[in-house]
């Protein structure tokens, strides 16, 4: 047991210091940003708000509204209790009391730039009576970008097959089935990866593939944002960039299994529709 | 069996007499708005477009973007076929085939002027077994507007009390717990009425009921748009729209059973998501 809070401890710790990498990478970028359309504007700094859960834990969301991220939310949370008993049957290793410990990171980013791509991450580790982790990232642009979809795959392939090669292929795929609109028979971006229930037997071998899987999203996504932060967009690509974020609404509310987990359970409203985008169009 | 025709006649030109009407109505409307903040524009049009139902029937659309009607879709069907297996025992009457016919009215109006409130209506027939009609109104004002939703609730309250007495308090009770948002535990607006599986006995009677319903709700609704089109708005009005849109984009996407079950039984995306708010904002 203490090696399990142990565990724990090391997994909520590097949570926040990914969050803190982050923010601090995100807010460099908002620095940067003078030579963009909205470089009049003052940089973006995120701010941070702290809620509690009824049951155990709580976290922290930290959002920005900026010059380049019109809308940007990283949240923590370390959060513990008792899974309800209709739940119970559909997670792994409950106990008969359905105790969870569960701790993770999740980043959705709607960018001002309809050519920088809007992403989203999220990786976390839950302990019942075992331990695993899950995640993932993936990228949606507003328009078809292959060569940006590309790097941004060849970014989560190298930091899986660091681990082991056979990651990549079958998250990859995961991710594919996951993000799609089945009623508009559409992906709802250009994927990446996604994994869960991740317990190899290795503990140390998961947490480290998880870091990576977080740092290698960040400087990934870092890239692209620089790379495309400075192409000039028209009133026509904020139309279709406003309308692309209908189908990311629409994604969210009626697919989304963590949403719908999240305000099913009574989750904290305000940190689980952070994900969704400032401003949408269905005209 | 030419009974249940001839009614289902009658009910199907109903609701396409109703969808004229009330397109008169709303365009003649968008003629009158001179004196509003957008009256330098040009008064909307509707536009119609057909859409035919694989499996059988099909509908028509006809949607306006206009200075008073920022969007306003109105949708008639008329569709037969067979319910899926599994939907059967949720549907009363319904036979070993499965056999069902259906025709009705949809409306949903999202309006520019944030003192206007939106509004929805809806009725129809379903013929399977047995033969019932549904439907119902609701107000959804982006403010606090009492006396709105007194006038609002006055005017279905009659054409209810017209038929019978009982109706008003059941379908009342009804539109309360049906629009509500239990992620939030706020309603989407200031209610109204709704019904379904109205089958008194007196099919002329229950006809009867629902043309008024239909003609009560667009009389009470055009009474509302004329006496508050012409009040000015400010900025920060309309982000107070766009953030109570977002709660009606969160009703329709999560919880409302006509839109979930449309998408799940491949109906025709673009007619079932006609009521999606053009412009939503999540901040």
């Amino acid at each position: 047991m203490q090696d399990v809070t142990a565990k724990q401890d090391l997994a909520a710790r590097w949570f926040e210091s990914l969050r803190n990498q982050i923010c601090d990478m995100f807010e460099a970028i908002e620095d940067d940003g003078n030579k963009t359309q909205l470089g009049h504007k003052q940089a973006g700094r995120f701010v941070r708000k702290s809620w509690q859960r009824e049951g155990g834990g709580g976290g922290q969301m930290s959002v920005m509204h900026g010059r380049i991220f019109e809308k940007v939310g990283v949240n923590i949370s370390v959060v513990h209790g008792q899974f309800a008993p209709e739940f119970r049957k559909q997670i792994p290793g409950t106990n008969e009391a359905g105790d969870f410990w569960a701790a993770g990171i999740s980043l959705v980013a709607h960018m001002q730039n309809p050519h920088v791509p809007a992403a989203h991450m999220n990786t976390r580790m839950i302990t019942t009576g075992k331990n695993w982790f899950g995640g993932g990232g993936d990228l949606t642009p507003m328009y078809d970008m292959p060569d940006a979809a590309k790097q941004f795959h060849d970014g989560l392939k190298s930091a899986c097959d660091r681990h082991d090669e056979s990651y990549y292929p079958a998250y990859k795929k995961w991710c594919d089935e996951y993000f799609y609109l089945p009623h508009r028979d559409e992906p709802r971006g250009a994927g990446g990866i996604f994994y869960d229930q991740l317990d190899s037997g290795d503990w140390d071998a998961d947490f480290a593939f998880t870091k990576d899987v977080g740092t290698s999203f960040a400087e990934t996504y870092q890239t692209l944002i620089r790379q495309n932060m400075e192409r000039a967009w028209s009133d026509e690509d904020r139309d279709n960039q406003l309308i692309k974020r209908g189908r990311y609404v629409e994604f969210n509310l009626l697919h989304d299994r963590g949403t719908l987990f999240g305000l099913k359970t009574g989750g904290n409203i305000e940190a689980i529709l952070m994900s969704m985008p400032p401003e949408a169009r269905w005209p």
